[in-house]
């Protein structure tokens, strides 16, 4: 049967990831896998999910199995709402942050609506943006606050002459995937401002913003912005990807038709693992963990940044992130780091190339490095093999 | 700040459902509840549960709270295509059947398709149908098949005359929800040869299909026609919804469309709970609680249809369902459930108004009643009452 002619428009617009193709069909444990953003195994504290779940089943029993509400069990959003100073009914949980960004785009985008990011940008937003269709358009960024405000207004005017509209602008403020970047305070104040004045929201993705390694928090743009902000964040990198757990927090307005929106996506969050982040969380066992993980990853990132300098070549520059999973390398124009993932894999080392995450089919010279998967005793031999590759190319 | 202009087309479409928000506002155990399709606590079995996840730690370790693949585990789908005898590349797994319903209506369904569907249906496969904006048919049963099929070959007549796509027929062949009704084997092939004939798929959802209480399992419309039909399986009645596990069964071509789909919804399924329904079900012990779950239902339907015979006044009628979770009642003509709602629940009992789950609004005579979540104790009591208030309204 020739099915194309029942599939929706939308299906026109679905991009498979690249990356998560890479996983299909390379056994990241068995090369120099600098790819994907998985966390370290070494951070899954098994003993205590062990004791967690047991406890959950002795405290919560059946309840633990059955539905749940839409919104999250109220143990987990009370645990959430105590963490992060925010009311229960700004919390939604979902099932994972990824559900986050799409649930956003579904209740604000039709097709043709733009979503201003930044550029390069998180490649499973992307997916998720343009699989509605949207008009996904990248802003690159600057280091001054001004030029980079300026940046976004241009791109929102250009849309707006194009008879668009702008309906939220998308931001990674903490150590961006894939680039690394922090956003300053005053930059988030921008975007802010552009925001308010466009009439559009903004869409906080903070997956990574517990996981700092030095310097002080910035406040997020939620904290400035409440009421325009969509703030989304997640158990992936804080607890376990394998539980598939996230939030947004948001004005209950627009939490509303989220929730009736989940309501036909999935009913409910998983129930079991919510009770579980719910006492890991309020337990103290999550924070306990948490610092266990940032003093790894602190570990492993200075590594890669001492190893890239050991190693790489002259032209080859990196970003020098202050938290997250990801450093970025830039080297020279003209390279091709799509053409060269096959050179480097077929020597046993993965990376994701950078222009897979630009919304306009640039940064064909960059490449996302991811340093918490990798073992530290195979973190050298890795870089050291992908320099000697660049070397030659170079 | 007025968030109407950001919203999406696809949210006036969006509708609550009137059986989450009765859980919202009602704590079930404190009532007599026949609303819900909820499992009975009873048949989970927490010690199992307890003995599996700590197992699926010892043995899978880290990999069960690491991100997975977004088909699946492949020791879930590995288990699913030994239970269903279906090859592994014809199984995705899903983040709950709810899920299921969703993602094959996105990925087929563009504003203003028609989706032809039985007359009452399940009410989240109508949010979900309508949040897209789908144009959803009904078509009352009949048991006559002939005539079955021929309102189905009307409507679909009456859908291209109109200049219409039609994009599936949505079918819950196995104790419908809410009407109990399972479609005999002559429906079933009805439906193939409509469905080919318009070449159209048919979404096949088969929740309870496990939970039959007295005859012979009729083939599955999967089972008669693969390439055309997209089967919906669910681990929340043949396990416990908390895990929120479904899978669909489906020609290959059509499932890679829903995998990337699903990439962008939310990566992949729950990783823990994959890991331990396989081992849950490869293990046995699915097999041997269902055994059980099976043993308690029937005999809660058996009480149910003897306390309706006992207490129901002259005028009321009801289905008389070989499994599942719900049976049907109908009153008189002019009787209207909606508003009698509110007169049994302040005598404390609930169910759902049969109107809810008509795509015309029709069905106002009708009610939903769920006798698997009810204590065995308090149905009588329940049944009793609501006998009661009828008998003084009719």
């Amino acid at each position: 049967m020739d099915y194309g002619t029942l599939y929706s428009e939308d299906t026109g617009s679905f991009f498979r990831s690249p990356v998560r193709d890479i996983f299909k069909k390379v056994d990241l444990n068995a090369i120099h896998s600098f790819a994907g953003g998985y966390p370290s195994a070494e951070t899954f504290p098994l003993e205590d999910f062990r004791k967690t779940m047991s406890g959950v089943i002795s405290k919560f029993g059946a309840k633990a199995f059955q539905y749940g509400a839409t919104q999250g069990v109220p143990e987990l959003r009370d645990a959430l709402s105590v963490r992060y100073g925010v009311p229960v009914e700004s919390i939604q949980v979902t099932s994972s942050s990824q559900q986050g960004i799409d649930v956003c785009t579904r209740v604000l985008v039709d097709p043709g609506d733009v979503i201003l990011t930044s550029d390069p940008s998180y490649l499973g937003a992307l997916q998720s943006f343009r699989s509605y269709r949207a008009d996904v358009r990248g802003v690159p960024f600057d280091s001054d606050a001004e030029k980079f405000g300026a940046a976004y207004c241009e791109a929102a005017e250009k849309a707006l002459s194009e008879g668009k509209k702008i309906k939220f602008i998308y931001a990674i403020p903490d150590f961006q995937n894939p680039s690394g970047e922090t956003l300053p305070l005053e930059h988030r104040k921008k975007l802010v401002s552009i925001a308010a004045g466009y009439g559009c929201l903004i869409v906080e993705d903070a997956p990574y913003r517990e996981l700092r390694y030095e310097g002080e928090p910035v406040p997020t743009i939620y904290s400035l912005a409440p009421d325009i902000t969509l703030h989304l964040g997640s158990f992936s990198k804080i607890m376990a990807p394998g539980f598939r757990l996230g939030w947004i927090l948001g004005n209950p307005e627009l939490l509303d038709k989220i929730y009736v929106c989940k309501q036909s996506l999935d009913l409910c969050p998983p129930v079991f693992d919510q009770y579980v982040a719910a006492e890991f969380l309020a337990g103290g066992m999550l924070d306990r963990n948490l610092a266990g993980s940032i003093a790894l990853y602190r570990k492993k990132r200075d590594m890669m940044l001492s190893l890239l300098e050991k190693y790489m070549p002259e032209g080859v520059g990196w970003t020098h992130p202050q938290g997250g999973l990801f450093l970025f390398l830039t080297l020279p124009e003209g390279f091709d780091s799509v053409a060269f993932y096959d050179v480097a894999l077929d020597a046993g080392v993965a990376y994701v190339a950078g222009s897979f995450f630009h919304t306009g089919g640039g940064g064909k010279n960059t490449m996302r490095m991811n340093f918490s998967f990798i073992a530290e005793d195979r973190m050298e031999k890795g870089i050291a093999i992908l320099a000697d590759l660049l070397k030659r190319c170079l």
